[in-house]
């Protein structure tokens, strides 16, 4: 069986943002399914998606602030500057979390661990909202 | 076809195991699969898993050196600090690397490079042992 | 439906390089896909593969930069130093960019955004070849 949909999120600020149950609300077909994977990806170069610690929120602001560190704006060899100093490095940090999370579906549900949620990762400062393709495969 | 296994991999120290042997044994069907892809997931939040070198040692040893210097402890930006300093760099290097991998299978053998094997990649000091979800999906 | 490929990709300079088309040449059975997903493996440890910017070239330039500041030559703790100052560098470029990128097929059509493409990245002054597993499954 396949399932796809895509969609919209709204805006989110610059940052980690847990987005689990808005794709599982999309999804409600999981229920249906013994073994399976949910696919998400995200259709854009400068926000990405990334599965973390979804209870405690200091882990996602920790998140931000680190990435800040491993690709920092203004670097001088950045010659991709046009778009402002956010753009460079967003692109960075979209390719080191990814474009896409692959989860496993297990008896009707994400088969997530206990403290695992997915991320939307946003780097830009005004990204606007982001299309996502979700796709389920399973039977 | 669809197979899944949930299984757990006994506890490792800090660093980055080999883990494709374990792995294969886990999942003899996939002798059976002629064209397919296995999905290995890792629920928890401080471990990931990724591809790399197989054969000397010392690449372990480096990834190990490396990530500590790309993920410090005690960061003076840190505040997700309660749970020990291994902790939120734990975080970090989880979705730098990932929590899954996939692999194509061709002719009933997984269809890794020569030089390529499975790493399980333990951040926490004392991690434990681990929840990884295989599945297999191929004809 | 399952279509699978291994090609061999030619020899390109240590960079970024986008491969989107050289990729979609080899598969045109997507247009006859309704649902499914492109699996994109690499078949290497000191190359790697990504989603990012397909059109302004200074992006894949930045990138280069970067990463080599991400994952420096000659860094002191390196123990594998064997094979040349680019190899070690190279394996870590390519766990933290990832062996494999999955993208959702809609209708057809590879479901990328606008600003995507495939990217090859090359860490190694001489990496030769490198071995490409592409692998549909849809419906």
């Amino acid at each position: 069986m396949w399932v796809q949909k895509e969609i919209s999120l709204p805006s989110k600020p610059r940052g980690f943002h847990l987005i689990t149950t808005e794709i599982l609300k999309k999804m409600p077909i999981i229920k249906t399914i013994n073994i399976g994977l949910l696919h998400v990806f995200i259709k854009h170069t400068s926000a990405s998606l990334t599965i973390n610690e979804n209870a405690d929120p200091s882990v996602r602001t920790d998140f931000e602030s680190h990435f800040n560190h491993l690709a920092p704006e203004n670097q001088p060899y950045y010659i991709h500057t046009l778009e402002g100093s956010d753009d460079m490095p967003a692109h960075i940090k979209s390719s080191v979390l990814g474009s896409s999370v692959s989860i496993p579906i297990s008896n009707g549900k994400l088969n997530l661990g206990t403290w695992q949620g997915i991320y939307l990762c946003e780097h830009r400062d005004r990204g606007g909202s982001r299309r996502i393709v979700i796709t389920i495969n399973g039977n």
